[in-house]
């Protein structure tokens, strides 16, 4: 797509890290890394959110995501892994052309989500699955 | 496997608020919600993180997490949507037993990853990736 800046880093317009290419996915770090070795798995066809996305593109990403993944863990050796997908910018999504976050995580880096375990109503869990699925 | 609670939940042996159900798959309320309709997509196969699974439950797991998504898009009509996947304590992985995290989020719910955007530096994510390339 004309103005994504994805498109332009998969064409070699916009320079990049790129640590891993194929036919459908490729691989980059983040520049503005969370952690050390913070890296981006990005689909090669421009769909902005997992709403669009083609089945078949979203299944070999989170592939890839696992490969690079083993990868990370063999390079890096972090305590942790989070993979974190963000649609919409209410959930953080800076750039409108879906990627998987790979975010390398050591114990009490403090860059977690903002996850303070609290009990569910029992009965709004209830109504929301009921609600999602009358949905499906 | 023996001791865990997702294998449970899969084999009804602990009750949850299950919304869907397939070959490969099901799918859960949260009960300890981030948001109203918090909930976790779950390959039914045992495999404690994503290092393990096998790609193709992995693939599907991904795929199914796609169209529950767009029924939970249709039926809460969030303002976007986190999809998580935690590796490891010190990312957070409460059970292990790989799921994916589907977090509604609406504007302002500050329930975001601790995400300050910070430019990095240019030579050690050059190193970072050089580094993960090596290890694929």
């Amino acid at each position: 797509m004309m103005d994504c800046v994805f498109c332009k880093i998969r064409d070699g317009q916009i320079p990049s890290v790129k640590i891993y290419d194929d036919e459908r996915t490729f691989v980059i770090m983040d520049i503005n890394p969370l952690n050390e070795g913070h890296l981006l798995v990005i689909p090669k066809a421009h769909a902005p959110t997992v709403y669009e996305i083609a089945d078949d593109d979203l299944g070999r990403t989170a592939v890839v995501a696992k490969r690079i993944a083993l990868a990370l863990q063999a390079a890096l050796r972090p305590e942790g892994l989070n993979i974190l997908q963000a649609n919409g910018a209410a959930a953080f999504q800076s750039v409108p052309h879906l990627h998987l976050h790979l975010i390398p995580r050591w114990n009490g880096d403090g860059k977690g989500f903002d996850w303070k375990l609290t009990k569910g109503d029992p009965e709004k869990i209830r109504a929301a699955g009921e609600k999602i699925r009358a949905a499906l």
